[in-house]
């Protein structure tokens, strides 16, 4: 293996826990929450591995966790960065079957912005050799997501129901819905999403501003009968479409864009209707998930970039130094991901 | 087999659908809500079984039912009543392994309150010999919804919640919880109910008006750990309670004592500690719990009311012939179940 160096240079978190505000991922200058730093190489301790960085991929999640609003807690002087594809250069006891392997990867020990990174086994995943870096390293955050979640959706029937369907995520389930052969019902707030969402695969398009919204959509819930809700508002509307959901409806949050607090108006459909309420978080699914499952969807997920079906859309390239100085304006190009190379 | 009559004596629901209001079980003159009458006895269809009736008995639910506060719809002119226990006296297809025997059941097709009953052959429970027909008769609501709780909490845990924890059912649960080995805690309204329910089981006890309550139960929580809550009330405080529970906890609500709707504080739990809210409605479990989980929950009930562990508190006898004029008078003993006899 490598040699492995004793310090590196890592881009590091200045805010300590949560900043208990909810402004959103925009930032004006990553030096109100980063700073370059050359700290020690971690090492990777029982089932986790030690990774040289590639590549990491810039997320919105990213840039809600540096500002101390995420649902995860910042630690003051840890390096950022959730996600990137490398070399696993060591490895804990337990993890050995990944040494050697290029990988993507979740950071769940250490930040994704530095040379060197720690993570479970668990959040890396094997890459084909006929999958380049740069789609290694944003393939879990956006794609797996997208695919385990659609997942979810398709074991419960054809129809399901995506808010925020504007979103790269969004998008990503509308597509795959209608490649498996499935019925996304997508909220939109806008009506010039309408078509473009229709063209991508969405069954049924509605505006969420619209006043007769949910006469619509009870309608349409009556006729799809879609089982599963992939929700990242999380808002009173959404309490609403999942009241106008037939039996045995799962309520699957992931994520909270509005801050409003939904309230329960129909508890006695969880008892009598069988439907629940629940969260989807990938790092959860990756660390839990049986392997057979997981395998699957990560091949058809691999598959899909290795054939090009799927491919990266690269706003910039930043070197992992100038990160600190350079990350704000790279992220005001809006038509791909910003990516972060040692 | 007997011979079956073409029509019988019943005491007919005379409302229909829901009232929308919610009121609670009290009734003061049954005939508002119930009438005697003659109708043809019905025929069970596939998966269904007719059943002679040997005793019914009264649970709440039957009083928010025939008032139109129940979770599912009256039907005008169908029998009142769910729970009793009688004779298998025909089958439907594919129930054929019922006939002849003695069983407890849940109406689910027509009502217990009659001469003959038509119900699903999963809503029957065949009756070993040393189990007497009251006990039999009221086996299925309470008890057996009781041991189906008290088994989810446990899969998950030895500590649990139990909300309105003075009634029949959160009595049994406690007492279940300590003979299993778990660790019961208990919500209470009034602080006379502290040593009673400690004596009967429950591990912890907290009186819900306790203006440190939540306090109080965060430290209890964080040292228990327990990740189920089994609630009968279902309001904001119980979305608290909820909220102050480890990661994995699962929220099970069975009823709606409070007309309070909670709003969810703190949904991004739902995501990052993988929690869930549901319900648990015993016609459900019944139905869709694999036979292996469901016969080793019924086995357990079963030997508990042979062995004399168990006994169902009788209060009051009454004619079939006497509900709608004596049912209001008969429940005002509080002291156990009113059976009512063909």
């Amino acid at each position: 293996m490598t040699q492995i160096p004793e310090t590196m240079f890592a881009v590091l978190q200045t805010g300590d826990g949560y900043s208990g505000q909810a402004t959103g991922p925009a930032i004006s200058d990553a030096s109100d929450y980063l700073e370059n730093g050359e700290i020690a190489v971690p090492t990777p301790g029982p089932g986790q591995v030690l990774i040289k960085l590639r590549v990491a991929s810039v997320n919105p999640s990213d840039m809600h966790f540096i500002k101390g609003e995420y649902g995860q807690p910042r630690v003051k002087g840890h390096p950022a960065g959730f996600e990137g594809c490398g070399d696993v250069v060591a490895t804990g006891k337990g993890a050995e079957g990944l040494a050697g392997q290029r990988v993507a990867f979740v950071a769940a020990g250490s930040g994704a912005w530095a040379d060197y990174v720690v993570t479970q086994a668990q959040m890396c995943i094997p890459l084909r050799p006929d999958i380049s870096d740069e789609d290694g390293a944003a393939q879990i955050v956006n794609p797996l997501t997208a695919m385990a979640m659609v997942d979810i959706a398709k074991s419960e029937g054809d129809a399901f129901v995506i808010s925020a369907a504007t979103s790269q995520l969004g998008k990503l389930m509308c597509m795959l819905g209608r490649d498996l052969g499935l019925k996304p019902i997508a909220l939109v707030r806008r009506a010039e999403a309408i078509e473009p969402l229709k063209e991508l695969g969405a069954a049924e398009v509605l505006v969420t501003s619209d006043p007769d919204m949910l006469k619509k959509f009870a309608k349409i819930s009556a006729e799809l009968k879609p089982r599963v809700f992939l929700d990242a508002v999380s808002n009173q509307q959404s309490e609403q479409i999942f009241a106008a959901m037939p039996n045995r409806a799962r309520w699957v949050s992931y994520g909270k864009l509005d801050a409003e607090l939904p309230s329960l108006s129909r508890m006695g459909q969880l008892v009598f209707m069988g439907k629940k309420i629940e969260g989807f978080w990938l790092t959860n699914w990756m660390m839990t998930t049986p392997p057979a499952d997981q395998g699957r969807v990560v091949a058809e997920v691999q598959a899909r970039f290795a054939d090009g079906r799927w491919k990266t859309d690269v706003s910039a390239h930043l070197p992992l130094r100038d990160v600190v100085s350079g990350l704000a304006d790279a992220l005001k190009k809006t038509d791909g991901k910003v990516m972060i190379t040692p």
